[in-house]
């Protein structure tokens, strides 16, 4: 009787391919994660949130002002203070701050725009472009809803926009362009891939969305959650920073990475039209986020309590980044067809393994890395069913959650169990009952 | 090029009709608002947040794990709490605690339980039986969704037991039972009619559900959010307390009515079939609702805050509700044709004006009342498109915000421009120019 009961909608609302590994994880809590793309724990910012929240409730007006309800976009200051920064960080003018705050929406983390764009943005059978390998809960958001995403290849530099503009000729060839609503791009350090989208890329980008808006205007989606988390080499500029008009990109960030994802506050520069379709949207799901949580962020702006803390997680960050890299050129190095590359931010390695080796969770390796004491998020959950063929042989490792010994060795658990897959000249285990140790 | 842009599913998201009252409100500060549903600001717990927040921010390890990510449900030891807490109101055994913490989910607020429910179990055209009159925010939300809110007949003791069942006999009569998904009641001090549903009628409306769950099961929907805010009269069983085997009814409640909105956390006891399809679309929608707030509550709860909080807030809304009461009486008493109930609980007062008074917002009462300088809902809102005819001569009125003389002097403005509609032989004042005084 649940089919009947249920909507169309729940019914395929399924679960994300990763509830399968959390289901792992707390099955076997004695393994060593590297799938979760949670943040480290040690560094979440108890200080500053107790200077934050007693500036707010230290004061009774103020107090009672951020335990009643908010408006739908979120709190003011807050959002003048985000918008202010973003200028800043971009070298952009402060003349037009004012008008652009208007543009800004805070949302329960950047997940919930994510899911409000797409219930403002797509209808069942619509067409999403993404990298291939992209973040795979946006994928599952998207399947959920009946939304087609189509892989478009891309490199150590990002999506490629040759390839998006073939992409593009193929779906008008196919007679299907009206049905492309949206770009979506992880603009720094890339979860899966940790590419950082090359400068030259980001106006390219924006510019092929513009040129191939004939049938309605396709906009660009900049997911830009990992950008405070840069180790090394030179800020970029934002795709938005290239959308003069405003009217082509939506730019999105949480504070979930850089200060807390406990308190669920992300937020979207959105394009002028888009500000009362996801506002009545928000209003409908939930009166607007937390007004109490925009309060207290408000004042960790305000105190300027959050480079500080984002100076301390990039340290931290960097020397887990530099226990992965050290442990995978250690362990695995040696083992042909094992290739990665270094991370310049973000919170994950992408990890290419023989392709003789599928990763994913019936293939031979992910049982056996977990019989080693590691898991990983499989690569094919990252690729769309559409577009760009999906390789089996990707691992997304992330360094976010573990200290640099379980780090260490996780990375070794994961070396085990790649060579006992019988790469490199080595025996498999379970057939010959020599052990794991092989060079 | 807009429209071509956006989703059907924002296309239809309008914003709520109230968004008319919130734009007269802001335009016109001065104004005396009987209309915002908002709770007492002066009564918001600045102390209790204080030593809740302290206690979860003063041991590190705590605080690091109330930053971080929660499940999709939410906090369990929250989760417990309210359970417990529901057990013990209810009068019901708690030997099947922890099988019932399974089947409570907290959201951002009650309202966004109610939306994940919509969008779980309706699709376009189907059909949700609610009380005339019902929350216009629900049935905005309906609206919005394609799906087809129908009114059921209502007196002073709440829906009518035999109206609901004359009701699905008509729907089953044109072939559209099977389009019937649910029954939303407000089983507490209703908003906007303050009636408090009928402890008789309360097993009669699960029966009935029941009984008329042929063609797949039908939910009953009991928004329980005004429960607390009881000023007279005994504290009346649930309508989940009747679901023997807690399949038919879904029990939402909230701590935005007897806590603080600005925490925005609200949270439903479900059947257990809907657990999975409800927290997949919360995943989607959000990875769960902000765990630090969770946190804070679970302490509220364990320090037994709450409970002189809810004290507190019963004797201010009980003050403000005679206030309203014996202003009314004061000032409406002689008018025939107004009439209204004394309500025992909740924030509102549902006044009947003389039938030839439209209060909706191109009738003669609603600019007069802007004029004499307070703003009403008018009591059409609350009325669903089919089903039971809409009466245009209904007003609700909130005690929520207002002070007790505010309250006073919204009513006396009320009163002028009731009168100066012409009713018990008054002449209108803008066209005899003789003022507003008469009997």
């Amino acid at each position: 009787m649940i089919s009947r009961s249920i909507s169309q909608r729940a019914r395929s609302s399924g679960g994300q391919p990763v509830s399968y590994l959390m289901h792992k994880a707390l099955a076997h809590p004695e393994l060593i994660s590297l799938a979760a793309g949670f943040v480290d724990q040690q560094t979440l910012p108890v200080e500053a949130m107790r200077e934050a929240v007693e500036a707010v409730l230290s004061n009774p007006f103020r107090a009672r002002a951020a335990l009643q309800y908010g408006v739908t976009p979120g709190y003011r200051p807050l959002r003048e203070a985000i918008m202010a920064n973003w200028l800043t960080v971009e070298g952009l003018p402060t003349d037009q701050l004012s008008e652009m705050v208007e543009r800004v929406v805070l949302t329960a983390g950047s997940n919930q725009m994510l899911h409000l764009l797409a219930d403002a943005l797509f209808d069942p059978g619509d067409i999403v472009f993404c990298a291939a390998p992209t973040y795979f809960v946006y994928l599952g958001l998207l399947a959920n809803l009946g939304v087609r995403g189509v892989g478009v290849a891309s490199d150590e530099q990002g999506l490629i926009p040759e390839a998006l503009d073939e992409a593009f000729r193929r779906v008008e060839h196919a007679g299907e362009l009206h049905r492309v609503k949206a770009i979506y791009v992880v603009s720094y350090f890339d979860n899966p891939s940790a590419a950082n989208l090359a400068r030259e890329r980001r106006p390219q980008i924006v510019e092929l969305a513009q040129r191939w808006s004939h049938s309605g205007r396709i906009h660009v989606i900049e997911d830009a959650a990992y950008r405070s988390l840069r180790y090394d080499g030179p800020g970029l500029p934002s795709l938005a920073s290239f959308d003069v008009d405003g009217r082509t990109v939506i730019h999105t960030q949480t504070f979930s990475k850089s200060f807390s994802p406990g308190l669920r506050v992300g937020w979207a520069l959105l394009p002028p039209q888009l500000v009362t379709p996801v506002c009545d949207l928000k209003g409908n799901a939930d009166f607007g986020s937390p007004h109490f949580n925009q309060h207290v962020l408000a004042e960790v702006l305000e105190r300027r309590l959050l480079e500080p803390h984002v100076d301390l997680l990039r340290a931290s960050y960097r020397t887990k980044r530099d226990s992965m890299l050290s442990a995978l050129d250690e362990h695995l190095a040696d083992v042909p067809g094992c290739h990665w590359a270094r991370p310049d931010g973000g919170l994950y390695v992408w990890l290419h393994v023989p392709p003789m080796i599928e990763t994913g969770p019936s293939g031979q390796l992910f049982d056996r890395a977990v019989a080693e004491g590691m898991l990983y998020v499989p690569g094919e959950y990252c690729f769309a069913a559409e577009g760009e063929p999906t390789p089996r042989n990707m691992i997304r490792l992330s360094f976010g959650v573990q200290p640099p010994d379980r780090i260490k060795q996780g990375i070794a658990a994961l070396a085990r169990a790649i060579r006992a897959c019988g790469v490199g000249g080595c025996v498999d285990p379970d057939k010959s009952g020599t052990g794991t140790g092989c060079a």
